[in-house]
């Protein structure tokens, strides 16, 4: 079922939507937006189940979870639970991953997965290999982390990005509707560096039940010309919000309670924020 | 005078400053951030003082300015306030903006302010000129608007971005200091497109009184290891989050306080966050 609504709130969006359940927000009039980096997460590991690492954190900060609300993830936790470490002892590196290596100036086990994990390298670069992620955004080293990974007897190992975060995503909210009611929006971001600005930003890798991106092009602005924005990455705005309060070393809060934000309920993915290759000037 | 300190919060980031004032932020344990979109904000005009606009919108929001908090401010109010309204009319281009505009299939005036407005043109396709701007980061158009800038009869006008943004933030920054005591952040923000993703995300292209871009390379993780993530752009975050509750069309909320951010204060600026060119990969 495809129709047009509006949502009734500050920001009276025109979307199209395949969502049934479709509806305005919960999270008021979308003027005020409050950020809550969770307490008490236990520190995750291979096999956890997340939903319920959420639903302790949520109990433990005081929060019940509200329709509307968005639920943000760190990656790490979702890597970590999903078994996504891999040991470098088992990694047999391609000529082509020592061929880069060697360039990089890395380990051509890590390259290994790197490629491995890629569809299409960029750029290469003393410590740096830029590729177009196997789930389709650019980013440095494939997003393969070796920090914050083990305990110090495991400096052989490193994490993946999480198989499928669109469909955890999916899988995560939909347990979460199941044990409180609340239809919440599930996003899971890494802190991923841009083309032309120095610095990480976090951004969305996994979204569900919140628009990707946000098609503007149908609204006027105050005089009835059209918006100069014509698609914001509404996701990706929510992902650097989480992120400023996750912290990025040793804070251990890698789970954030979004509310207020208004955001029309859809499926959403992730996916909606990759630029086509074939319409990406900057590769 | 530069030293090395511990903000004494979450994050316990080490920092070097040069700000003698810097102290920890009184944004609490920097696990909850508010963002609230400031009510009665009037429709801004040259010359207007925003200073003032901002301690009204801040008065009738029932809102009292704390040290620590940071004020985010739509690109198009600073404009505005500065006059930065160009008459088409009295715009001459020249040989090279007629050229690039029948490629861009844009209007020659427009183009020659797009090339005043930069250092560097980089793609040029239908609809759009890709520019390094004067103020130092990438956008389409050179950042010009030619939405919400006028009541109808003035279509032939458009809008430059601020002369001199991180100027601006910091005369603000100065003013809401001496008529309030607080020492707040002042941050200026325009929707800018990125590389290889779609939408565009709110971004600093001003900063005064925070970190624009933190750097977290001394830092080790949980584990005693390097981070995988050695710089932030924290001050896009904040725009980012900022801009989630701006909207971007007729919503009229241009100007967002944003409490509970973990910052350390210092002088800060936009071109923090500028990649230098001859670093940058991807232009």
């Amino acid at each position: 079922m495809v129709y047009r609504m509006e949502v009734t709130n500050g920001h009276n969006w025109d979307m199209t939507t395949t969502d049934t359940k479709f509806q305005a927000p919960a999270g008021g009039t979308g003027a005020e937006l409050s950020l809550r980096a969770l307490d008490g997460v236990k520190m995750v590991e291979s096999g956890d189940n997340l939903t319920e690492i959420i639903l302790a954190a949520l109990d433990r900060s005081g929060i019940e979870p509200r329709t509307g609300d968005a639920v943000v993830l760190a990656q790490k936790i979702v890597s970590k639970a999903e078994a996504r470490m891999v040991v470098l002892g088992d990694v047999e590196p391609s000529p082509r991953a020592v061929e880069i290596a060697a360039a990089a100036a890395k380990d051509a086990r890590v390259v290994e997965l790197i490629l491995r994990e890629s569809d299409e390298v960029l750029r290469v670069r003393p410590g740096i290999v830029i590729v177009a992620h196997r789930l389709g955004f650019v980013a440095a080293n494939a997003g393969i982390d070796q920090s914050n990974i083990g305990n110090g007897e495991m400096d052989d190992k490193v994490l993946l990005l999480p198989i499928d975060p669109d469909a955890t995503c999916r899988r995560i909210r939909a347990a979460l509707r199941d044990r409180t009611g609340a239809e919440v929006a599930v996003v899971i971001i890494d802190s991923i560096g841009r083309a032309w600005r120095n610095g990480t930003v976090g951004t969305a890798i996994g979204v569900a039940g919140m628009a990707g991106l946000l098609d503007l092009r149908t609204r006027p602005d105050l005089f009835g010309r059209p918006l100069k924005t014509s698609e914001l990455g509404l996701a990706d705005e929510l992902a650097a919000a989480a992120s400023l309060i996750m912290g990025q070393a040793d804070e251990g809060r890698p789970i954030v309670l979004a509310r207020g934000l208004p955001y029309a309920r859809r499926e959403g993915s992730a996916r909606e924020l990759i630029r086509p290759r074939e319409t990406d000037l900057f590769r």
